[in-house]
């Protein structure tokens, strides 16, 4: 029987586009429940934007009922300026988190690329190539925004799961290339 | 009659240190409801400063029934990892004041020092002073923190009433001074 261990939803945080995903974990196995964005470009008011990003956080706890959060947590940024600004987006949807119980696990960019390819500098359509051979799915266009919201849910599953996912575990890009030649064009 | 026309919530977020002020407003006065600081510093882990920080506005927010709340929001930091942590911090205030449905409205520094010293470049103590001859209280060591939160909710009523506060409304430090010599040892 392959038990159903627990659901993960993935958050990327950002005041323009906030990317999520919500991962459930099996004993031998992962399945992509959903995978969006929320796009708060249209929105001018950076207070409009917190609001939006806290009830979009809420809502997506509530309807799939995940256990745990993985975010995304970059500690580097360009300027002091865009820092405050993802520090407040991740604030409210750490805050939507403790409101409705959730554990929360923080993963630097660079600890998921290295989780998800072996390469902690990978590029972001290298993780989205090896999500799609681990979770056997298609992240096309539309959903490339959310990619680094599922790579951070799977993060936390490598972390704390003593099973490899879908099958062969990759050590790395090369390796991946290697094996997938006629996936790579 | 001097009519009660509502209550601010001033905040200071910060991740080691979180002043707060409850004021009320009425027609020709203001009064102190309450003042003090959230001390983080005892808190290692920066996650569990943001629950705190969370828990004890809505809190606050429950026990106190403000209409608004004003945050002091710097807009420049140090360096990029302090924007950070700061703005997650005003992200978990920003969040409460949301879920329980009040007004938010954002102050710089120097716009509360310039409202309430008439100078954008005061000295806290400048303004603390100022605040005890406006408000006619006495702001110890122990309140010195809290002064911030205090100022930003003075802040926000200058900035949404016709009315002079406490009497005469000084122009600025020098004034202030001149009328107040017996204050300022």
């Amino acid at each position: 029987m392959n038990e159903h261990k627990g659901r993960i939803l993935g958050i990327d945080p950002g005041t323009n586009l906030m990317g999520f995903a919500i991962l459930d974990t099996f004993q031998n196995d992962l399945k992509v429940e959903t995978i969006g964005v929320l796009n708060l470009k249209k929105l001018d008011d950076h207070q409009e934007k917190l609001r939006e990003i806290f009830l979009q956080t809420q809502d997506l706890i509530e309807q799939y009922r995940p256990d745990i959060m993985a975010i995304e947590a970059p500690f580097f940024g360009k300027n002091v300026q865009s820092m405050l600004k993802l520090g407040r987006a991740q604030g409210v949807v750490i805050a939507a988190a403790i409101l409705l119980g959730l554990e929360i696990h923080e993963y630097s960019p660079k600890k998921i690329k290295l989780s998800i390819t072996g390469n902690g500098n990978a590029a972001k359509e290298q993780v989205a190539a090896m999500l799609c051979q681990i979770l056997k799915i298609t992240i096309n266009q539309k959903h490339l925004d959310s990619s680094d919201a599922l790579a951070v849910a799977v993060c936390h599953y490598n972390q704390n799961s003593g099973n490899k996912i879908g099958g062969k575990r990759y050590s790395g890009w090369a390796s991946f290339v290697t094996d997938n030649k006629d996936r790579l064009k």
